[in-house]
């Protein structure tokens, strides 16, 4: 239980029993003794301690600099991301900060407290962290596929339409037992929608949904492995002949997979993935596939967050997926 | 020929006929009518007029912020760059602006204006405009891949050595016809070495080489099928059974056109391609390649730029490449 009702950075330095310099180091990601980073660590969780910003309201001038963080630009969506982004921001005058969180927290509460600071104008950050615990409400900052509270506004594709597209599209071309594969993080986000638009088209087409679910850190193809055989020792439902992934990351292990145990696709099985990744940016999709509308995706993060009224945007703001044939299946 | 022998922006506005206020506003790229912007530009030329970085000895802070300026991160080498010169960077407090220049060379001249105003406090370019006229000497900047002259230090890959080490990889595995095939900017840059790796691998194994040298608008497919069937014909020479490209992409396409045309990779024909880009960042290669150390080469270009004295790097300054078999040839 917190013992200060809106504790400051000085309640911080208290409760931690170190020096106010030290609270701000460690806030700002200066090098500081790493028994000093845990002290104020637990500290903010502990007093519940939010990066201050009433500094806002005496703000005089702007940056026109906007932060984005996500996970890494090495995965293509996130490259494409950060590549409209920067586009749609550069023609409205704005730069682009750019930050590469790598699922790290602090860094991405480095890049808050910049936003507090007025160092930059605002935040739009694809993250797995629970950063809401740090973002008070005056905090611009726009959220990408992960909806947190109704005080941070999110951006996505329409997951739930996407899923249940997926899904119809393999039933329509045939499969009598199309199966949903899921990896990634377990924080809730709005791409859990995708089974949920899945669950659904099975029912409405009476089919038994069958779904693998696997956690980071789980052998993805071991697990999958495991996953086929038993489906085909089943005698209550036909073999595995659609498989739905949440992503074409995975869809792409997975056809490697289903090559090297000479399965044919689309013939014996076929597949859909989500996000339209394309060879090389644009020579071309990996397979067919659920594809997000990256390019409107981030001209709505900067629109919205630029905006004067957020209030005027549904939470969240979701955007339509299209599905595209990419040789994977038979329609 | 320049009247000034070290033009001012007032210098540029009186050659120009504008007010200065204009010429300041083309160089930030703030919104200002069609018909200055070309005056001021043509004005810039015509004088040689360099940004003015006088004020950099008046500095009293640093904005502890690099822009890097890439063509774009859609593609998969550029936002491997972006990915590790951000990561680097942070390591050293550092923070990283993106700009995606898609070749407009105005676009880039804005960001290296932000350096001369020392709100950015140096500039990392891969660029295929002649930004060197813009440049003056004590303006921190580090060129990937083209070398403007000798105040601008040039970070590479050792393409000569990568070239020459995909011929003699083709010529070792049997082909008795290697070819090389080029396409992209016609401005010279560090990759035209390839070319010159290709020909003295070709002459040190008695092998007489063959290029197809294409520029950007080319139809890359259908000069590459007139050049396949020429040299079918030709009597003099063994058949193409080796292809070297410039790049992965290149590859790319003409393995897609090579499976269309049903000739077996690597059986009829052996492919090596340039730069080492992974499906989705690390799902292995996408065909036998020369690898680019991306990122030894983010890391280089920080350290050399944050370096204060610059005189101790050779310049180019290239970095070691690496052959990974890819599935498109026999070894």
């Amino acid at each position: 239980m917190s013992r200060y009702s809106n504790p400051t950075m000085k309640d911080v330095a208290r409760e931690a029993g170190v020096a106010l310099g030290t609270v701000s180091k460690v806030i700002n990601n200066q090098p500081v003794g790493e028994e000093y980073r845990i002290k104020v660590e637990n500290a903010i969780k502990s007093l519940d301690y939010k990066v201050n910003t009433y500094a806002r309201g005496l703000k005089t001038k702007q940056s026109y600099t906007i932060a984005l963080i996500l996970p890494d630009i090495i995965n293509p969506f996130f490259a494409s991301i950060a590549h409209y982004t920067e586009l749609y921001l550069f023609e409205l005058n704005y730069k682009l900060m750019l930050c590469c969180s790598q699922g790290k927290c602090e860094k991405e509460l480095f890049y808050i407290n910049m936003a507090s600071q007025n160092k930059v104008d605002g935040i739009i950050a694809l993250t797995y962290s629970d950063i809401s615990s740090y973002v008070s409400e005056d905090l611009p900052i726009i959220s990408i596929d992960r909806h947190f509270n109704n005080t941070v506004l999110c951006v996505a594709s329409d997951n739930y339409t996407g899923g249940y597209l997926a899904t119809e599209k393999l039933i329509g071309a045939g499969c009598k037992h199309p199966v949903y594969i899921r990896t990634g993080s377990v924080v809730y986000g709005e791409t859990n929608k995708r089974k949920y638009g899945y669950l659904d088209a099975c029912e409405h087409n009476g089919i038994t949904p069958d779904i693998l679910d696997l956690t980071d850190g789980d052998d993805t193809i071991e697990c999958f492995r495991n996953f086929l055989e038993q489906s085909y020792e089943r005698k209550d439902v036909p073999p595995i002949d659609g498989i739905f992934t949440v992503n074409d990351y995975l869809g792409f292990q997975l056809i490697e997979y289903l090559h090297s145990i000479h399965k044919d696709i689309p013939e014996d099985i076929q597949l859909v993935g989500f996000d339209g990744i394309q060879h090389f940016g644009s020579l071309g999709y990996y397979m067919s596939t659920i594809a997000q509308p990256v390019e409107r995706i981030a001209k709505a993060c900067v629109d919205i967050l630029l905006s004067p009224d957020k209030s005027k945007y549904p939470n969240p703001y979701l955007l339509p997926v299209e599905y595209k044939y990419g040789g994977t299946t038979l329609l």
